[in-house]
């Protein structure tokens, strides 16, 4: 554990917190890489803030030689935040692929429709898509004896919004304990393009979109969310301090609850003893 | 914790055993199922003992009607034990489908191929094929908010022969603290056709393959695994108790450890206090 110098309602934004986690984040992937004897680090690019500040740690802590990325568009949609992806690994100067998976995407629904499934279900579709975005990152992981780093954060791990096996499954979560606000302000500290990674069409994650629902910023999110969960404040003080509505973090309070299973292994009956 | 009545080297095979189990596992899907609010259960058939067992065990507790059970064959090699799977089905009067992946399998490889990655990984492919088979559960899972139920043992998860979010891509491992060697008892006392399920040519997980190459039975593998796990004694006692080589268990000993990252979430930097 590491005492992160905070901010206000304490999200270690600060530059000295910055620089320290600059320092920490690829420490930890030296010790991870060396510990697993493994050759590199693979690192989804999908046009992001988040991946593309994983993919830069992961250069300061490996070298650029043994970092690759993969952009794995799924259709015609991703191709523009594809084409972003390759932008940020041109410029981290790493190995990267493009790897179009709609027709891979295109054979499922059709061996699903085969079977007599409905294959046009959306969501179930795209968590399908994220699986196989897993299955495509460990492709390459397994050929190169590399690990996979992925950028799911403390904000998606707590409302639930990354796919299961998905988003989630990788040999590593960099940012499993920053808040989106933290990576967003850490990729800014590194002078990562992030205007550019912002500012494309790039889908936002199922929790992102919930916490747009809301009506409240994504920064206000992750606020409540460290005043409640990590410092325990009740409901109706996170809200007054916050000058939000009760209603939203009671909300973010629900969400925590009900995706409690994204964060644990699968549960197993204890018999062994 | 559930004291289970053991054999002299410790196994829950006895009769008394077995009933208790056939008592708790259904118990503990009915508890999982009500606590996720899910309206079924997805198992994955594959033509073995433990899938069948899994099926089963979900039909005593939810009943036929709410489960359903996935074949997943790969390739033409794999049609036999769909077949099985399907008899399985059939006998457990559960509603079944077969999903031949092999030109979702196609698709992907081409699509490495074009990337300029090497297409024909054998390894690297038959993982991929294990992550699109939890793909394909949760397809269907996701369209009847249902719960995946997966066969993964014991055995399995200290060897570390389960694809990671392949296999272990599940919402329950339902046989994670039984040896394979307990699975196989407590399939024999439900009645299930064993010999028609062990006799086929299912592939062996790569951890039954490498305890093959141990020159040991299953059975033993089990029984020095637990000595040497879960009661704690020493190499050199496991082996003179069981009359084997005690390069045997060293090796077994090795393979817990090089697998440890697989019964954990992944590692993640603590920085949030």
């Amino acid at each position: 554990m590491l005492d992160l110098p905070r901010d206000e309602t304490g999200l270690a934004t600060t530059t000295v917190a910055l620089r320290r986690l600059q320092e920490l984040l690829p420490e930890f992937l030296v010790d991870l890489t060396t510990d697993a004897d493994a050759e590199g680090l693979v690192v989804p690019l999908d046009g992001g803030v988040a991946t593309a500040t994983a993919a830069a740690l992961a250069v300061d802590a490996v070298g650029a030689e043994d970092v690759i990325g993969l952009a794995m568009p799924a259709g015609l949609t991703d191709e523009a935040t594809a084409r972003t992806a390759e932008t940020v690994a041109e410029m981290l100067g790493i190995d990267h692929r493009r790897l179009q998976l709609q027709p891979v995407v295109a054979a499922f629904q059709e061996t699903v429709g085969e079977a007599g499934g409905p294959a046009d279900d959306l969501v179930a579709t795209d968590n399908a898509v994220e699986r196989f975005r897993t299955a495509t990152a460990y492709y390459f992981a397994n050929r190169r004896e590399a690990l996979v780093v992925g950028p799911v954060d403390r904000t998606d791990r707590l409302l639930g919004s990354a796919t299961k096996y998905g988003e989630t499954g990788v040999d590593c979560l960099l940012f499993g304990d920053l808040y989106g606000t933290e990576v967003r302000a850490l990729a800014a500290a590194m002078d990562l393009p992030v205007d550019m990674l912002d500012g494309d069409g790039r889908a936002p994650a199922g929790g992102a979109t919930d916490a747009n629902r809301l009506d409240v910023d994504a920064e206000t999110v992750d606020r409540a969310l460290r005043l409640h969960v990590d410092e325990g404040r009740e409901p109706r003080a996170v809200a007054d301090r916050l000058g939000i509505d009760r209603s939203v973090v009671a909300r973010l309070k629900e969400w925590c609850a009900a995706t409690r299973h994204k964060r644990h292994m699968p549960p197993k009956p204890s018999t062994n003893r």
